[in-house]
């Protein structure tokens, strides 16, 4: 209603409702941003940002990951195939992936200046990735209507597109931490190598001709390639007793050379390792946030320059914008936000009721739209307003009032320590088949009791974790279970995929005894709140990964067969008359192959936790060459030394916070905010089954003002969980940040000076 | 000179030379105190104090540690032992220790208070052990003489030794740090142990009733206990992809189990542990540092109180301490620090030249005494006193310029390389075998140069490590070499222990290509600064390694044995026939037993290293009982959960300070004093050549005063080594502490008020 002016003068003239309309867009592009710390410096021309809040949509972004993920899954049904399908298939749906890949890159290309489109470089990966699978694809083609041997190599390009496309900055981002912390890596890899070189030349000198054999009946450090590949694996301690006890038999002091080997190059080179990681990637990825810190700040003040007005005063007072302006502002960034959120988080930022906000408290919004706010409200249960006689009778109460006494959960823990133990049993016994039945109406009865105490709608509120997964899983057991009686009783047959289902299905009903288990559930939290960050690493190991999947693939397949008809272990040779013999055949390694990308996969998490590796490792040098362990140990350098360390590292910091700093400054101010207006709930009421009696509503109806002005309306902060990661990263490294962001806030009323994110 | 007056008024009669140098005992016991960190509450009476300061003697405390070694070396001697002595003569030597550590208690008990010593646990820790130790000889000796079977229990005590004596405090702080954060470790460990157990029922019931076979032919999760085993063991991914493949073999989608299986418990759970016991053995340490920082104060501020002397002009100024008698103190405290040294700390004490120092600036003397400062003084050569004419004549100088150019040094960088190349041929052919004659001239002739260059004394200083290494190196293969080819010329006799020394020495030599390389060297600098303070760690794994190994021997001795001349590995069933065809016996592990102590000690190495230890444990079951798993399961929770994470932590955290902080405030001082007064030694010097023109000595000979005023003599702060353990500990934790310390030195001036360390 009120009028946003711009302090062009020019533009007074044009005040009409498009340019203001255009105006509320390109803030609401800036403060999004902010909120998710993109950073696309897009047009600001009214066309190219409506484009822009297009290219953002949710939908878009969900399409793009698909046909990414679709991409990706091109390789289930590609020569090795886990299903065969024809090449010329898979390359329409390739084609038509690249097509919308191509499609986003030109939507991308309209909304920011040409210079910078062409400047960034993540543009410039994604059309060489583009055009080079174009190109392979045409050449594959036509070599194979030719008839000629053709090599799909684009293959393992593929990943990268989740690391180019503009969402993946996350993954960008980590990625350039690792390539900043590689000098410092390196310098320790060499020292490390060196030590295992010189080694296994003392290795070599003792024992080559000392005429020892392997318990395999191999020669005993015969040669020095062989020798540093035996000490390498030794340092992932996979050949750990085994390669010591021929010199070990020879001779008790030879023990020595390999306690120091290990003491060296396992204990404190590995520990080294995590160190430099932990430390560089930090160090790197601190000054990432810190730019980015610095680039929400910049995006808001631009919002708030659009938004501004003068007061009605002249031009002497501080800019500002009026209530109007940043509820639309709002209400166009966030449109499911309650109303009686947006009166919270307008209360907080108008701290002094001016009836308009300047530009420090404006900055503050992008955070404040990030904290989680709860809307709880309570309301009557629906059998209190059907039967009221009934519900409030003294046997009902009395029921409520059992149900909610301690001892209800305490009974049921009990059960479910008996189910426990019922679970354990021969399920072959009729009594206990029986006694299944027994557990599956407790729990019903567990549900339907609390049901009638709790209001429905309240019992199913989107953060009832714990009330949605029992009643799904009991509800599953119940299905599967009748279903797999009814199987049986037709004609004896079991099928073995339902009764796995409900064996996995009854286990998993024990582990709610974790949530009632306090000083467990704050790990749990913890744990849950370094959630979101870990799929960054997911999609790390899932780069890498693929990318070695195809290579693996195109050099070892078909190298190595499993047959399921194959009867006892030991009597295969894994397809292969090279392996008659090799520990490989003997443990009965054979569906460890890479004759299609899912077995790949597994044999990848075999290599993750590198256990047995050097198994692997020689069993497909055997059948291909010796050159082969260099993908094994290429693999083991990249997954275990580097991207594992760093998901320790990150595991490491994320609870080393969550002992030392509790709450951030915005989030305490929220939380006085929700107290100075009595409209918090109490963290014991929460944590009670109370909080059942509530229900939480993001998407509360502001259509019926009697209900949002009703005083059981209550809010609490969901403070345990980010929307970004970004949101969690900041935090981490909040501590260290404060400090600069001070200053960096003191000069807020004026410029920031950061030309480097100045959008043209 | 100047006499040194105590604030009692009583004391002014009695001032003669006695009580002056009682006073100075009662300091230097304060100061010593201080300086190592003692936290002893010794009686102030001037016995005592004698008593006190011999107690502290280094004789003292390295007589006490050889006859802890030799208590804990009897295992070597006692039944299952190395080399066989008779009962008696152990127990004899077990007798003599036993008095020796009773002396050394009784001398304690003479030093401190009564009820102090009563009061201190370790004490009483001390008494019973002796007292135990020595009813268990008594009953053993009794039962051995009446031919019964016995049991040397008190065995398992031995190490505790180490825990207990007075200067075992660094020991002793890091047990209580673990103890502390047991009950934090232990929600994780019970939260994990959890998650096993919900996992092991799940795979009961999944896998049992298909009938699968393990590659041994085994039944495969047939029942819970084992199925428990199993997955522990897979935690520790052990047996990583053998426990998998059956199930993997009859559905790809069983791969899933074990993977998330692995994510949960070996990623993630173990990760948390690392965060746990890092975070709280940090904090729990800090605590202690911190108590340690205060009751140094309070030790300086004592021995201040002892030698301070009112100012001439009544009792109005501040309290001091003449230059005499600090100067006394120091020479006390530290008998071998040379005068131009304890000139270098007066000044830095006295900053403004009053011939005193205050309260504050005396209390720094302790850290000033920790920093170790080289005193570098340049000295002629000997060649160049004897026969000047040659030494400086022109083709002298000119192999003196070549020596110290960079050239030089690469040149045998590139001979160190070639030599490394020749090492790896075979050595049987005969240009082999005289290349390595060729290579011991080269290397003697490089360190002749280096000797004609440089001064002889200044050459093998003690700090220049690596001619020292050279030197060793060298001379020692020399003499193994003419040894070795001796033996083989007389009778074609190639003794293989000489020849193996050899090659240990030849390869050695390699090392000292790690020092040329700049960026090598930073790391090697902090592996070298945590050195003392891994020792730490030594000392609790020897501990934890003893404690074991006793209880191992006398659960498993002689269950499994190892014969030399056994022949095939294959057919061996460790001299136990319930070993037949099992992995332990296969695998040619027989000599993995606990048939004597060195044995025990390298079996507990690789159960640390962890790899294949189910393959030992179920070895070990199967010749005792199933039940015998619970050691090794113990085994694996102390050492590798908490020890080995430990020990990471440490070495994290040293790194992580190695690339934040640089330098104390103190050293900072020290080294800008020297700076100012020019006697410092440019860095740049050090690292070059020339410092070898230099000779160290800590020992500075004070009788010669001409020669300690020459200006030639130069100061180094040797930054990089701490004098104790507890100096490290301290400047790891600086960084927090420093703030509070802050406040406390501001009321440094008036007492300092922590009762606990008030000495009686």
């Amino acid at each position: 209603m009120t009028s946003t002016s711009r302090p062009d003068a020019r533009a007074c003239a044009e005040q009409d409702a498009k340019s203001q309309e255009e105006d509320l867009e390109l803030a609401s592009a800036y403060v999004s941003d902010a909120q998710y710390n993109r950073n696309v410096f897009f047009d600001t021309s009214p066309r190219a940002v409506r484009l822009y809040l297009l290219y953002n949509r949710r939908l878009a972004q969900v399409l793009l990951y698909f046909f990414i993920l679709l991409d990706l899954s091109l390789a289930l049904w590609e020569e090795p195939a886990v299903v065969h399908l024809p090449p010329w298939a898979t390359m329409l749906v390739e084609l038509l992936c690249l097509h919308v890949f191509a499609l986003r890159l030109v939507h991308y290309a309209k909304v920011i200046p040409r210079d910078k489109f062409w400047k960034d470089p993540k543009n410039i990966c994604m059309i060489a990735i583009l055009a080079l699978t174009l190109v392979d694809m045409i050449v594959y083609g036509a070599l194979h209507a030719a008839g000629c041997y053709a090599l799909r190599w684009s293959r393992v390009l593929r990943p990268l597109l989740l690391v180019n496309v503009t969402e993946g900055r996350q993954l960008r981002r980590a990625i350039r931490s690792i390539r900043n912390a590689l000098p410092q890596i390196l310098t320790v890899f060499l020292l490390f190598i060196f030590s295992i070189l010189i080694f296994s030349l003392m290795a070599l000198k003792l024992f080559s001709k000392r005429g020892l054999k392997t318990s395999e009946g191999a020669a005993y450090f015969s040669n020095y390639a062989d020798a540093v590949f035996d000490l390498y694996v030794l340092v992932t301690t996979a050949n750990s007793p085994d390669v010591m006890m021929p010199a070990y038999d020879a001779s008790s002091a030879f023990a020595l050379f390999f306690i120091v080997y290990i003491l060296v190059n396992t204990f404190i080179f590995m520990s080294v390792f995590l160190a430099v990681v932990f430390n560089n990637y930090k160090k790197y990825l601190k000054e990432e946030v810190r730019l980015l810190v610095r680039a929400k700040r910049h995006k808001m003040a631009r919002a708030f320059t659009v938004l501004q007005e003068r007061p009605e005063d002249g031009g002497a007072g501080e800019p500002r914008v009026s209530r109007a302006s940043w509820s639309r502002l709002v209400r166009s960034v966030q449109p499911d936000m309650g109303r009686a959120h947006t009166e919270l988080l307008w209360s907080v930022s108008d701290d002094r009721n001016r009836g308009a906000v300047d530009k420090t408290a404006f900055v503050q919004l992008a955070d404040l739209l990030n904290i989680q706010v709860m809307t709880l409200k309570s309301r009557p249960h629906p059998l209190g307003r059907l039967c009221p006689a009934f519900y409030r009778s003294a046997p009902s109460r009395l029921l409520c009032r059992l149900v909610r006494h301690r001892a209800f959960a305490v009974a049921y823990d009990v059960i479910i320590m008996i189910n426990a133990v019922f679970i354990g049993l021969d399920e072959d016994k009729p009594s206990v088949a029986y006694s299944e039945w027994a557990f599956l109406v407790l729990y019903l009865l567990e549900i339907l009791l609390k049901l009638y105490v709790t209001e429905p709608r309240s019992f199913f509120a989107a953060h009832c974790f714990w009330n949605w997964f029992d009643t799904i899983i009991v509800v599953c057991a119940l299905v599967a279970t009748v279903i797999n009686s009814a199987l049986q009783k037709s004609g004896g047959y079991t099928s073995r995929q339902i009764l796995d289902i409900v064996f996995i299905l009854r286990v998993l009903r024990l582990i709610r005894v974790v949530d009632r288990i306090k000083r467990f559930r704050t790990i749990m939290n913890t744990l849950i709140r370094i959630g979101p960050a870990i799929l960054t690493f997911g999609q790390l190991i899932l780069v890498v990964y693929y990318v070695f999947a195809v290579v693996g693939m195109e050099l070892f397949k078909g190298k190595v067969k499993f047959e399921e008809e194959d009867g006892g272990p030991a009597a295969a040779d894994c397809g292969n008359p090279l392996l008659r013999g090799s520990a490989f055949a003997r443990l009965g390694y054979c569906k460890n192959n890479f004759n299609n990308v899912l077995n790949a996969f597994v044999l990848l998490v075999q290599l993750t936790v590198v256990n047995q590796w050097h198994v692997l490792s020689s069993g497909f040098s055997a059948v291909t060459h010796k050159s082969a362990r260099i993908y094994f140990v290429l693999f083991h350098i990249t997954v275990v030394i580097i991207i594992i360390n760093i998901f320790v590292a990150f595991v490491l910091e994320a609870f080393f916070l969550e002992y030392t700093l509790d709450k951030s400054n915005l989030h305490s101010e929220l939380e006085k905010k929700i107290e100075e207006l009595q409209l918090g709930v109490a963290q014991e009421a929460l944590e009670d089954n109370l909080v059942n009696a509530m229900e939480t509503s993001d998407q509360e109806q502001p259509a019926d003002p009697s209900e949002s002005v009703e005083p059981k309306l209550m809010f609490k902060i969901a403070s345990k969980r980010y929307r970004t990661v970004d949101a969690l990263l900041q935090r981490l490294f909040e501590a260290d940040l404060e400090q600069e962001d001070g200053d960096d806030a003191h000069d807020a009323n004026g410029n920031f000076a950061n030309p480097s994110f100045g959008s043209a």
